[in-house]
């Protein structure tokens, strides 16, 4: 990774999970939809995080960000406890999932604060959390160039306002497909893709778990393959690990052009299959530049049109 | 179409549909596999159909296959009714489907004779009827040089080991993926895929409806982005036509060589998409080749790496 690479600023939730599969369980370990995503983007790029702990937080945790590049500074640890989630998975692919039970802890009362460093970073993700605090966040970045956000089910049910004033001020929305059919009353995905994209980002992206990614940008799609799967250890954070991937390909590439975006689709998808391989972010810490390019050209040929092996 | 390209032999169901969605529905319409195969695969090479019907079978329906190029010599026109079938449809996508009737009626005792001049022909496709009868379609042929084989649920409930006995003499497996997971007993669609090529078939493809299938050769991956879909207003037919773009495109390119394959795997999706826009096999009569080339144009654009549009 190179010092030219572009920072980016992401905020969302740092929690302790606890998972349960039919065969295994994993307690209180790094979990949270900013945890994924910075050590997934810090593969490729220096991450910011903005997020808040509480005095429980492991200090292990803590080094373990800092040592990947992730910039603590806007890391707010506040007396409590931190975020706490639990689930269990089931099913063939462990593709059932029922959460057991969520404790905000301290953050129930988290008002995103930015240290003034970060107020000048170009690239900003806000991962899906409350869409007022996404906002916020965003009030506080002086000039972004290139902002992406995420959202769940939830927003959509309880903020669809908040949710739609995001919109309006991102260049990328990234949803998965039940959520961008319940929020368009669009049946197709590409009618749904545009309804979003009416809303002024010019880019929309459509997660489907193991069945790959859409890019729509106005006049094209592109589909990214999910990376073929061999095992499924615990499926949380995949769409956070596959945005870090994303988005950090775009910091070191320039978010700039399709080709730029497209490749990225393809890093998105890479982080994602690493993240499901164990519990936590355990394998993507594990994983090596060549890991990632080994999986990166496995993409590449499976949509080849070329007879000849792309690598 | 050239006069030079190779003829496909087909056995399959020709049948009479009666076909209800929550909005319309259709009546003793031309439908089973066979007639989706022969209609989609007419597009590119000249078709030869192995089936039967009863003496109700509608003369337009002979007159419609005929004139795009099907050879009816081995359509047996038994005394009794055609086979009939109905189901009805529902959900956001039409994706749940619940038969109401099946009426075996002349196919309860088809079995298949092949014409004297259809037994040189070099490729074949055995559509999804019981294993048995496949095989006795195979056992007809004299030196095919490319037979390819669908299966449905059916037969491996109650015909495991006839559907076996195809897979170990066909060179291509094409199947859902809900049926390989069943049948191979493994989760992922590679190991899946792993276990049915080491039947034999050189050439395994997992069907997975709008989100696309999967090429498997014994070394790479492929995956062909279905058609963006705006509308579906009968899903039956999909596989079926599938299977006629893609080997009604080896006929006339030739079926060795991955390019070959790859690319075929986009007019499979091409001519699935046009099956589900009307009822029946309405849509892909009324396609031109301008149609079809266009649609391929998209899906060729959707899995470009390439920033400017490959058109």
């Amino acid at each position: 990774m190179g010092q030219s690479v572009q920072p980016i600023l992401v905020v969302g939730s740092v929690a302790l999970d606890t998972v349960h599969t039919p065969t295994e369980s994993a307690m209180d370990v790094l979990g949270g939809g900013a945890s994924y995503f910075c050590l997934a983007g810090a593969m490729f790029a220096p991450i910011q995080l903005v997020a808040v702990v509480g005095d429980d937080f492991p200090e292990a945790n803590r080094r373990m960000l800092e040592a990947r590049g992730v910039d603590l500074t806007g890391l707010e640890a506040r007396p409590g406890k931190t975020f706490r989630w639990s689930a269990k998975y089931w099913g063939i692919r462990l593709e059932q999932r029922e959460t057991l039970d969520t404790q905000l802890n301290v953050f129930a009362d988290f008002h995103p604060v930015l240290p003034p460093a970060f107020r000048k970073t170009k690239m900003v993700f806000l991962s899906n959390i409350q869409p007022d605090l996404q906002l916020e966040v965003l009030d506080q970045v002086e000039n972004p160039e290139f902002v992406a956000c995420d959202t769940i089910k939830l927003w959509l049910d309880t903020a669809k306002p908040g949710l739609e004033r995001v919109f309006r001020r991102v260049d990328c929305v990234i949803i998965n497909d039940e959520e961008a059919v319940q929020f368009t009353g669009q049946r197709f995905l590409p009618a749904a893709a545009h309804v979003i994209l009416s809303y002024g980002p010019r880019v929309v992206i459509i997660k489907r778990g193991e069945n790959g990614s859409l890019l729509f940008t106005p006049d094209r799609i592109f589909l990214a393959p999910a990376h073929p799967l061999e095992t499924v250890r615990d499926p949380t954070g995949a769409g956070d690990a596959f945005a870090g991937g994303l988005l950090g390909s775009l910091a070191r590439s320039g978010h700039d052009g399709e080709q730029v975006l497209r490749r990225g689709m393809l890093y998105g998808s890479v982080l994602g299959s690493l993240a499901v391989e164990d519990f936590s972010v355990r394998r993507i810490v594990q994983a090596t530049d060549d890991d990632v390019e080994s999986r990166l050209s496995t993409l590449v040929d499976m949509i080849s049109l070329d007879g000849s092996r792309a690598r």
